[in-house]
């Protein structure tokens, strides 16, 4: 038998032997998701008939009717009317199949010197630019939120923490600061990748350009964008401005995971600083006194999906060749669900610390006073010595009150003498929170000026 | 204003002062997705009924009672007549809230010493136990149709490379095999992982296992689980059955991209070896040339897609509190979507290779006389000359073919034994691909003997 | 000017004028970190030099003379003496340089039939199968430690959490061995990729296999390899068993990331559980205070190190043609560090679980009568009430507590009858911590036999 | 035996009873590495003095007696005589070990107010900032070396392809600029990422910020920041500026890695378009007339390599708690290894691209008619009819042609008009390949004008 033969044969399962397998127009198929770009390829393929127009492809006439019937496909998307017929294979194929059927064969000059390489990017860019201004506002509701508490509560101190041990006292405000600051610099993020994702594409065509001198700066000034792609293979193979995007988004929640985590963790019955508010709680199948956090777990949990569609997807373009490849359809849907995720994961977080209930004096009960021994050792700085020294000193007056199982502010004027000659009466004002916090007033400190300061840069940005 | 007033006010957004935020219930619910897990929570909480009744919790008449309920419930979901309420969270809270309405309060008894900790854990095994026997199954096919080939096109030659370079001479079906053995290692992973998938958490509870004393390994048995998650915290918190899945399918994918790449690659004009069939090729819509292997780059990109949910959802998992954390919701979108990917690549791949048309002539003219380089170095071997030596010698012979232009095996006798006087007349036996092939016919070799052996060994994994 | 000239030219730059670029030889070495490989190296060209010999390529002199010659090479590793030489490029090369040094011109007969592609994969095989006894050594440490705490400290109770809320009471050995359990699932991995991991890829050649009919068979059993693989170009080109070593190191840190959560939210002063030993801890540099629990978060963190090993080799697999492509070069380095952390972690964790404090008069403190609302409402399914209608009752006589300000148990006799009628006596029995673990007493529940059940399960496996 | 007792006893290894575990000092260490940040340390240290003496902590004598001490540890570390002691933990506390030894106890005033906290991260900042401008001179060699070649080469011509197949003809240089601006686009990223970099975290403190009202602002400024971190938590705990170096890294080489691929494939005998040069190939150990591009798969490799460092520090970062937890110390081999690498690799590939060899003749080779359909298509729609229309006629004569095994070309005029009548004589100069490309001048185009414009765009990035 030979190959011919063989392959002819297809031996193995009668559904290979059709012209096409059914299971492959499936797999091949992008229209389930892609059809939610329905209004940005009918915007974009309103903007290309008028470019054509400007070259003489297209009569006035003629673009015009392609502009009503596209506005007429849209409108049935718009009222889900729009009827999909089962060889549609993706949302340009479908809309421009729909658009014949409504104008008849003046749409087929539509298409030319344009190819879905270029439609499908244009189409993308136009709908990310959209969803990214959405998101950025999301983004500043959260921040604007969080700094709107820090200035509401900003005498409620709390315990700091390092390796989530006790450290040093700070303000509640200045905790939400710390993290206000980190979504501050998702927001500069997020701003900076616009202008590298509001670039046209549309003209390149399949990889080699416009056959036709299509006036590209003037098509992408149509359309909003701000500038052009300049090299055609490269504007129908680049993925950045999605890969730019899930890796912002996977930074944001990576941000986010943290933020949640030390709110789970204050939520704690142990801790009890805060506790989330009814809406944002759930409770159990079995146990009836619970009370759980699943909001903040979700947000929590949420970044590793976010991350999976950043890696993945770099997974899919690793080592592709130029231009455009089919593996390039895999773009789509971690986008899609990363845009929905965030914008629903900043709201939940907006709402989450917007009704969040605060325990303030279970955060004060948990300052102790073993937290003012940098202050201890910082008081002997004031008067000249060495900090390694007053370290060792401080060290040995936490050694003494824990042996003796008394506070370290219990210590006597005598006892702290016996340990070092230095100390005087004055030693007793260390044991002050407040003042604590308020001596760190250099820039970033948990001084009222300092946190109030912190505010204000915040607040500018929004 | 004290904290108390300002969390009462809730001043940003007025969506978040009622009892519940809406969009909360979205993020937080899980029947859109989880509804597919039906079949399995009803199977599950009829042996679940069985097992309270041996214990005396439920009367025999009792537990029939919720059966005969839950077959009901489980038909309204198969016949599509389920109404979900706006309320129901997850299928087991759909399930029991239905469950109630068709027996009344009788149903209030199921749950006894059952959390949805321990029962959703359980409704994925038991899907996940019956999915992995169809891809196992659709996994044999893919081997078996290369196999078939192996066998059926085991007289044609081709070049076998390295670094991309052509090498040395290869049969076909030496390729073929090379990677079915891959998909082989696959099939022995997935038989692997099962034992530990197939485990019963049902009776864990929440946390701490059941306060009845339920027969934990008889509920499992009817389960057709093979044994029992042996500490109820770890019951509800594992998901390694999750993350091994998707480890797997990872592994499995990372073969199928490299099988896809070398099928593109020997698809170029350039290499012309093989033709995908039209069922699995498609056109460009302004190229009208076209005939793009697009299945072989999906499956391709799709190595990216199931990469990026495994390495997501470890992120998810990694650093998580024990037990059970809401964070854990992100285990069923992943697998879903992945044993779903996997099914139907499995079955493309089937199909591409199965109706594949191959080139035998163009494989032919890409074998060179340099890629029997090394068996004219191994020429001189059987002579006696150290490999090291006869290397240089055969290197010595490629140069000086490349200077004159001339193939390799176009250098006479004479010049041969200026290069090397131990160069006799039956060096001219080497320039033959058949005989170079068939002389590796130590197992795993390109040998006939040794290819025909392999295809056994693949053929008795099915 | 033309392109030749132009290349000729070389514009940029001197440094690539010659006729190799030093930087060049640096980014394509491997030696500074393969050298590690040099016993396995050794072995395996001892054991190949008599499997040359068994089919007449060597003389039984020559090959005692290579097998002097490569003893000799070992002895200089060993001692620190060997030279590497600027040129040797990898470990393979040196070690035959040397060896010709030593043994003379015979030394080139050894790689006959032998191609680099196969003896690395070779080396590293042999290497990693040594490595795993080590690992699967430290793991059942690990496993040991954590079980006999199980059996001495068994008496303690805590409180369970899920979502980090208090639950329901457990035994610390309880919690002990729900972490045991997933690393006693990992030692059941580890075991199960052995055989895959250890199969011979020695005389597989470059690709197609071997040209002097060599002995595979006998020549696998002689490095007590436990098989061959069965196809020459699989042999080069698979990475398998190093993608199974990194996931299965990734998801056994993954484990040790929770285990370490745990136990670092344990150790904070509001939850007070235990503390780590000072031989794990670490102070401050500037806050005299702190005793910081480093070993758990370095711990913690190395699952991310491990993660990236593995996401980062599977990208650099992913889509690369058949066989041996020098982008496999990157398997070594993850690899390496992978052991060697894994090797460091688990031995750091069982040095910190060995040696930690528990302070269990805190866990007791911790527990709270809200945690026994479970086995409130179980009390009146025994009575014969609807597990959903007392779920309702216990829910209600926690808000009567929680509005009252008193602990659950502190709800008289009276007060419980007026929420329902079916309280009697005995629901006095309920507050009793002790009393509910112990009533979980099937498989996997906290019940003292079921736990000792549990260690003896995992001690089995030792 | 009380838990106490059992702590004591210690019972699992006599390695845990000291008081410090050997292998936890070398787990904890981070000097083998860290010390190449000395001279960051250094320069921070003294900038840190002299704010000291500004508030009045230093007298001007001791800070200069400081910053003289400094200089001589640098110079030790930079002359290689710096002596390390065992119980040396990293940079820091090695630096200060040695100026005390160096100045004696004033040396102990250093770290006041400091904390290794916030000195690390201005460490690595430090040196960041300045590796980052040796990278960015490093990526303007390689678009430098690129847009040179596309000047010089702006003749040949090449087919151009998708999903690699033959699509339509372009210009070598446009290729060639197609991954330049890949590379400018990630030159425009690594420019944007500085300002976030180079902000100064030194002065928050362990924390909480300076307890001296130290002047951040000045002290930046003197370290040439440009400006200082707003939040003192924010400050110590932020590691955005090693994500997106990583992240910047990873899509930088994921471009590389699609760069390589398309020359590994040119490279292949079947294209034959390009040959890398001696200097950037190597040969086989058993294979004579091999030359393979390693350099080019190991640019291809190492894209894996450096995404997992991103994914893997990404792990790290998920979920951590507030500020500084020791989990962080896996920022910096990452990130070391990764800048490493990104030097290496950009230098590596502008030796590549600079010296590569190309084959225009063979290039030109595999142009085939079929290229031109499109043009074929586009000369109908010059006519006026519609696109959609041509590209079915155009399809009609691919398929004449294929069935009558002739060029597109070589269809007759007749043949053409029985295919369609509005076929005229000019259709003949459809069939060329310089036409072809030059009518493509729209921006962005492969005409010669419009890739000499991306030419003088890419040169004024540099």
């Amino acid at each position: 038998m030979t190959t011919q033969d063989f392959t002819k044969q297809k031996l193995w399962g009668g559904r290979f032997t059709g012209e096409t397998d059914p299971l492959m127009h499936q797999y091949n198929q992008s229209l389930s998701y892609d059809k939610r770009l329905y209004a940005a390829d009918i915007q974009g393929s309103k903007a290309y008939a008028q470019a054509l127009s400007g070259i003489g492809i297209l009569t006035k006439e003629e673009a015009n009717q392609i502009a009503a019937g596209l506005d007429k496909v849209g409108e049935e998307w718009k009222s889900g009317t729009f009827a999909i017929h089962p060889q549609d294979e993706d949302i340009h194929t479908a809309n421009e199949r729909r658009l014949t059927e409504i104008i008849g064969s003046v749409a087929g000059k539509l298409h030319t010197g344009r190819s879905r390489n270029d439609q499908v990017v244009t189409d993308v860019r136009l709908w990310l630019v959209e969803q990214t201004a959405l998101v950025e506002g999301y983004l500043k509701d959260l921040i604007g939120v969080i700094s709107s508490r820090a200035q509401n509560e900003i005498e409620v101190l709390m315990p700091g923490y390092t390796h989530l041990q006790p450290a040093q006292p700070i303000r509640w405000s200045h905790w939400l600061c710390s993290h206000a600051f980190s979504f501050a610099a998702d927001l500069d993020r997020l701003r900076g990748l616009i202008p590298r994702l509001n670039k046209s594409p549309l003209g390149c065509g399949a990889l080699a350009g416009h056959p036709f001198s299509i006036d590209r700066a003037t098509l992408a000034k149509n359309l909003n964008f701000s500038g052009v792609i300049e090299n055609s293979m490269n504007g129908v193979a680049d993925r950045d401005f999605i890969v730019e995007w899930l890796m912002w988004a996977t930074l944001t929640l990576t941000h986010m995971s943290r933020f949640a985590e030390d709110l789970i963790i204050y939520s704690t019955s142990e801790f009890g600083f805060v506790t989330a508010s009814d809406a944002y709680s759930t409770g159990s199948s079995i146990m009836p006194q619970k009370k759980n956090p699943d909001s903040l777990e979700l947000l929590r949990g949420k970044s590793g999906r976010i991350f999976g569609q950043m890696t993945g997807f770099l997974m899919s373009l690793k080592g592709l060749p130029s231009t455009y490849n089919k593996d390039l359809q895999e773009d789509k849907e971690p986008l899609f669900d990363c845009v929905d995720s965030m914008k629903a994961s900043l709201q939940i977080a907006t709402g989450v610390i917007s009704t969040l209930n605060i325990h303030p004096e279970q955060m004060k009960k948990s300052l102790g006073m073993d937290m003012l021994a940098t202050d201890l050792a910082d008081y002997l700085v004031r008067k000249g010595v060495p900090f390694r020294e007053t370290h060792h000193i401080s060290g040995r007056c936490v050694a003494f009150a824990e042996q003796n199982k008394i506070q370290l502010s219990d210590i006597s004027l005598e006892q702290l003498q016996q340990i070092d000659a230095r100390f005087t009466q004055d030693v007793m004002d260390v044991w002050n929170f407040e003042a604590s916090v308020d001596r760190r007033n250099a820039i970033g400190g948990t001084a009222r000026s300092a946190v109030e300061e912190q505010i204000r840069t915040l607040q500018a940005l929004l």
